[in-house]
C-alpha cells in the first residue's frame, strides 16, 4: 500500500505574505488612525483586515430525538456534531444554516428561532444554532458526514461529540426540555485548558 | 485652496488579483468537494474563502437618555449612530462591542445583556448590540466622531440615523421602554428598495 496522495488545495491561512491587489510583499503595520497591527501593502495601499467568521447550524428534532452527523472531515474526523459550517457571504444566517443542514445531512427542515449564541475568542469565531424541526426520517448525508442519525435526548453520545459549542447547545436542550422552554441563549466558550498548556 | 491629497492606503476589496500566499495571479473556479466560486491559486493550491463580518456595538443609556456619535468618516458622515464597529480577531462580541464604545464616544459603560442581533446579508454583515449603562456624563469622542451627545427618547434624530440597524434598534428599545421589559430581538434587515432599483 502506499500513502494518499497529500491533496494540492488548501484554505488560504489568515498569514498572509503577498498583497492580493498587485502581488508585492506585505508589510506588518498600523495603519494611521488605526491602533493594531495590519498586513499593509506600502507599493499599493491596500491594507488587508482580518475578522472573526460565523459558524452557523441548526438542533434538528424529530420526534424528541435530536440529529447528529458523524463528521467526515478534519478537525474531529469520526466525532458526532449538529448540522453546522461557515456563513456564506450574501446569505443570512438562518439561510446557511438551512444550506449546512441540506449539504451534511440531506435532511428537511422547518427552521425554528434562533436558539444559541456563542463567542469562541480563541477560535475567531461566533456560533449560531437554530431550532429546527425535521419534516421526515429520510436522511442523505453529504460527503462532509460519515453517517446521519437520530438519538433519543438519553443517548447523546456525550463523549463523542465535535465541538464544545454542540456540547453545550445541547446541554442547554435537554435543560430547557424539562420546562418546555426554549429561550435564546448567550454566553462565551473560554480558551481550553489543553490549548493554554499547550 | 487645493483639494486635499488622496489618501494613500485603502481597505483591501473583497475581489482579489493575486494569491496571498505565493503572489501568483488568482482563478475563480470551485475547487474539489466545494459548491461555489472561489479565488483559487493553481500555483500553490491556497483556497481564498471570504464570509460575512460582524459589526458589534452598543445601546448606552445616561438617566433614560441614548447616547449616540456623529460619524466623522464615510460611509454616512454627519449621521448619527449608536457606538459600534467591526469585530476584531480574538474578542468576543462584548468586549468588541465596549472597544468600539471606548474609541468613538469614550464613555464610561457598564454592558449589559445582548439585545439585537440583526442579519444584513447584503451588506455582509450580522450586527449585535448590547444594552450598557453609562456611568459617567464625561464623553470623549475619538477621531471617527464629530461629538458625541445623549438624546431623551422623545428627541432621537431619526431622520438623521446612519444605518438602519440603528434605527431599528433604537425603535426596539423605544417599544420595550414602554414596557421596561427588554427581551433580545433577532431579525434580518432585507435588501433596500433603493439597491434593489439601482
Amino acid at each position: 500500500m502506499t500513502a494518499p496522495a497529500q491533496p494540492f488545495y488548501f484554505p488560504a491561512p489568515r498569514a498572509q505574505k503577498y498583497c492580493s491587489q498587485c502581488s508585492h510583499p506585505i508589510s506588518m503595520r498600523i495603519p494611521p488612525d488605526d491602533n493594531r497591527l495590519r498586513a499593509v501593502c506600502e507599493h499599493c495601499g491596500a491594507v488587508h483586515y482580518q475578522n472573526p467568521r460565523n459558524v452557523v447550524g441548526v438542533l434538528p428534532i424529530w420526534q424528541n430525538k435530536v440529529l447528529l452527523c458523524r463528521r467526515a472531515i478534519e478537525p474531529r474526523h469520526g466525532k458526532w456534531t449538529l448540522p453546522a459550517g461557515f456563513m456564506e457571504l450574501g446569505e443570512t444566517t438562518a439561510q446557511g444554516a438551512m444550506r449546512e443542514t441540506q449539504e451534511e445531512a440531506g435532511a428537511q427542515i422547518e427552521l425554528g428561532p434562533l436558539y444559541t449564541v456563542i463567542d469562541v475568542p480563541y477560535a475567531e469565531q461566533v456560533h449560531f444554532f437554530y431550532l429546527a424541526k425535521v419534516l421526515s426520517e429520510d436522511l442523505f448525508p453529504g460527503p462532509e458526514s460519515l453517517e446521519a442519525a437520530f438519538f433519543s435526548l438519553d443517548d447523546i453520545p456525550w463523549n463523542d461529540l465535535a465541538f464544545r459549542t454542540v456540547t453545550t447547545t445541547l446541554e442547554h436542550y435537554v435543560r430547557d426540555a424539562e420546562k418546555g422552554l426554549f429561550p435564546i441563549h448567550h454566553y462565551d466558550i473560554p480558551i481550553p485548558f489543553s490549548d493554554k498548556a499547550g
